[in-house]
């Protein structure tokens, strides 16, 4: 019985520390023929950096997927659609032809590929076209808790996940009454969560944890950063629940 | 400058094909004087079978950590507390006098360690007085949602983890209005939980996922999963977000 071979990857490169990837993604990063990035204009994307413990950069197997916006046209306004779907459907139709020039194509991602990440838009695109394979990899909380010091969740602990682009009247709502959280996509939508934390009596609890695992990495008590403080992308808050202990 | 060497570890090992392991936790597991896990009485460890593929079993090494109780009394009964209460502190101390006699000793975890895990009852009593540390691991979940070939959020999805543990309205008033979910901890309370996620209006689009990424793995949607199903205990439910794709 012959099996198409894979041809195209979703690489979870984990949190950002090359010790925690994994050993099936260091293997398919060291063997793919294109190492695919998503990047803003003029700049390295993370997870290539995270890469670089691995491979170093090599011009013939790179290809950057430069966004045409990020944060200059609001997520939910018809604009950012109309801008992003054509990048997507022009990266996917790309990839698919160097699937089917008999290349292999590894899409390499931060965390885990399934979270909230940017290759799924290329992944539901491709995924019936040409034989697939996704690598799970450490998310970024898990690193975030974990370097914080703070089980996330004990017992019957309930814990929920948002992203900090939505509404702050949204995000209250959904933070209030869980027993752990976790903040995803901070940056500029810092001033907001932390209002939002604040009605949802999290705020006390909160850990401010940016590039977890990374070299640069910071951790603070959300309390104690400045109230003007300039949050960059990578970045995200905790909350650990306080569930049962025995 | 010399720092105190690390002598006790929560080492994640993944959802349980080793290729999913961490470079530093192989490592890790290869190195360390024991490796400690937790088991039912007259059973090996999930943990522990996840390490055979890198560890083979060597009496020297091992230290199995016996439940006095698992499931036999409810969690939130004062009974168990207080058997699992000796338990722990028991443990802790057998494992404080590895660490003072100069042994490495790492506890095997199935996932990550800080989401749910029994490694951080032994991490609370431990952590103050021996060098400490917690290797991150893919967790089950994502191990899950990958396998399943369903990325569990999109845009401004918020995901809610919720345990089978709890009752069932709790679980129903948790899982309402969620775009996303996870039910961990199945096994005898999946029918409790088939009927909050029909409460909850998550029936349709939830996914059991059995043992993922392993071996005897099996994915089905919980519509198609016969009433009287014995659900193992090593298994959970997904349900994937609907949100924005461009
Ligand atoms: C588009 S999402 C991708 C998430 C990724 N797939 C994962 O599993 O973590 C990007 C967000 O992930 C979070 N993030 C990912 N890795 C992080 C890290 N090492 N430290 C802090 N935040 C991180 C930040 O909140 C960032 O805005
Ligand atoms: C005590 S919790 C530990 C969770 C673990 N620390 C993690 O990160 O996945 C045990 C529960 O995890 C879930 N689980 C862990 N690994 C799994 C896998 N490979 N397949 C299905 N469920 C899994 C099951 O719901 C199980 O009841």
């Amino acid at each position: 019985m012959s099996e198409d071979p894979i041809r195209f990857f979703g690489l979870g490169l984990g949190p950002g520390n090359p010790d925690y990837m994994s050993v099936r993604a260091r293997k398919v990063l060291e063997s793919a023929d294109r190492l695919v990035h998503f990047c803003k204009r003029g700049r390295r994307g993370n997870a290539r950096t995270i890469a670089d413990a691995v491979v170093g950069q090599d011009p013939a197997r790179e290809i950057a997927l430069v966004y045409p916006v990020t944060t200059e046209i609001p997520a939910d306004h018809p604009d950012y659609a109309a801008a992003l779907n054509p990048f997507y459907e022009e990266a996917a139709a790309r990839l698919l032809d160097e699937t089917r020039a008999g290349r292999t194509v590894a899409v390499l991602c931060e965390g885990d590929p399934f979270l909230y990440g940017s290759f799924m838009h290329l992944w539901w695109r491709l995924k019936d076209k040409v034989p697939t394979e996704v690598v799970p990899a450490v998310s970024g909380m898990s690193g975030a808790w974990t370097r914080a010091g703070a089980p996330i969740t004990w017992g019957d602990d309930v814990l929920t996940v948002v992203p900090g682009t939505l509404p702050e009247g949204e995000l209250a709502r959904r933070l209030s009454g869980t027993d752990a959280a976790v903040v995803m996509k901070l940056g500029r939508n810092l001033p907001k969560v932390r209002a939002a934390l604040a009605t949802a009596g999290l705020l006390e609890r909160a850990i401010y944890v940016e590039r977890a695992t990374m070299a640069e990495e910071k951790i603070v008590p959300l309390l104690q950063l400045p109230e003007d403080f300039d949050a960059p992308y990578f970045s995200l808050i905790i909350v650990p629940g306080q569930g049962r202990r025995v």
